[in-house]
């Protein structure tokens, strides 16, 4: 791609960061607006121009990357009045990289085709880590045409790219991602609860357990931190909780019952509920565990 | 270990067959006993002696092992009047493999200990592949000195073989990793309704997921079984609800709620109701699927 090509980035959190700094490194001539402009200053250092709204990053960039927090602010960055579908000029490509509603998504996707947009929904996986390495998995929903055309873009950021279908289908391909790590999650706590209890050395039982069919990334990954009472954020509750409900509502959607899901659901709330929503989401083990303060 | 040693093996079905196989292979003098006296005809032509009963065959050997079916089968072996706790000389060798109640490997090894009885609970995973191939795990509970003694037959079996501690312990932590199994089946089976109900192409799904911390061994393993509608069995879908019924009791016992392992179980035992029981744990998928005939 074109190197002198004006890339747009807003969302300059945790994840946000690291990707855009990847961008900057390829030698992208990189804009970037966030909320809160501290967190843009190690990419100005690097080069990469402030821009002082979406607005005036819209009309600046041809290529505009969002990884934002939840759907209300895809919503506002996207269609509110001084969003990226009213103030962008035809034929900008804008890609939202949040884990968001696939239906907004779908609506993003249709608003933006009445003005001559394109726009590709590439949510991600692979945390805070997978975005430092561009080791990330991204799952896109949009036209196949524009997503071979984002490629080398994409590629800056992840290893594990795939085109899902037409406008949403990032998002869906998400929510299945979310969907497995939900249940897994009260199968991880309950055999480690059930491990203490019964006055195992967890140690050993992970050694028995972890290589065979009870076997996980969660397991292998979150059990450890759980029983070392490690509950600092790999990823964050109030985000778990914010992306099972995005699941949940889209289910509910399309009359699907998923009672597992529901009981994770509600199991996170809990949580968050006691004040655990800024940890990791293996904090869920507090529930099981009465030395940890949420049962 | 003496290889003139007599080696008693009872319980010869798909697992057993192989595991007694092994030690066939490795030189031991052989004696089985099976309720279902053709499942032995395979180890019989190899070389392997049949004892008429199990009391005949406690009173030959001097290192027995069991794989039997339910805990039922596992007392009246052990316990009942023709059993082995009755008939064995005292310092022969009792290894129950059977996944079993932990609470009744303890009370067996209590009623050994007055009949001068050595005995081990050694559940395994890794499945009939496992079991032909010698590399279980094998978690083990009972006396480390006897766990000692008997690695050099257990390592016939097995390649993950773990003293987890006293009596009752291999149990606990079998039941450990079926409680992990038992949300994650949920979560895998949620994961591929939602996916083919959103209208996903599910093998990209699986590119997406199956290698971040949506992974899992029934991620990768069980979902395109699920997908292909193949739910040959595996794994019994009757013997999890087992296995699942003795974690839930003893979960109950210990005051340990699991409401993962509550819901998975409600949700096997609808599937068996409906007539699957002899299907493989990815039938679950069928409670999901309108097509499948469980829903």
């Amino acid at each position: 791609m074109d190197k002198n090509m004006k890339i747009g980035f807003i969302g300059l959190g945790v994840m946000g960061q690291s990707m855009a700094g990847h961008l900057l490194d390829a030698g992208y001539d990189l804009h970037v607006y966030n909320r809160t402009k501290s967190k843009a200053e190690g990419l100005l250092a690097r080069g990469a121009e402030w821009m002082s709204s979406v607005e005036a990053l819209a009309k600046r960039c041809e290529v505009i990357f969002t990884i934002l927090g939840f759907p209300a602010d895809v919503e506002e960055v996207y269609l509110g009045e001084g969003g990226l579908l009213a103030h962008a000029r035809p034929g900008t490509v804008l890609v939202d990289m949040t884990t968001s509603s696939p239906e907004l998504a779908e609506r993003i996707y249709q608003v933006a085709l009445s003005r001559e947009l394109k726009v590709l929904d590439a949510p991600v996986s692979g945390g805070d880590l997978g975005a430092r390495a561009g080791t990330l998995s991204i799952m896109a929903g949009g036209e196949k045409e524009l997503f071979d055309e984002l490629l080398p873009l994409l590629g800056c950021m992840g290893n594990n790219i795939v085109h899902q279908g037409p406008a949403g289908s990032g998002q869906h391909c998400k929510m299945c991602n979310q969907i497995t790590i939900a249940s897994n999650m009260l199968g991880v706590c309950e055999a480690m609860a059930y491990a203490q209890k019964s006055g195992l050395d967890t140690e050993k039982v992970l050694k028995s357990i972890s290589s065979g069919a009870a076997g996980s990334w969660s397991l292998e990954n979150l059990a450890p931190r759980m029983l070392e009472g490690n509950f600092d954020p790999g990823f964050f509750v109030k985000h778990f909780i914010k992306d099972m409900g995005i699941a949940a509502d889209s289910a509910e959607g399309m009359s699907l019952d998923l009672p597992g899901l529901e009981l994770a659901l509600t199991r996170y709330r809990a949580l968050q509920a006691s004040g655990f929503g800024d940890e990791g989401t293996q904090a869920l083990f507090r529930l099981y565990s009465p030395d940890q303060g949420a049962v």
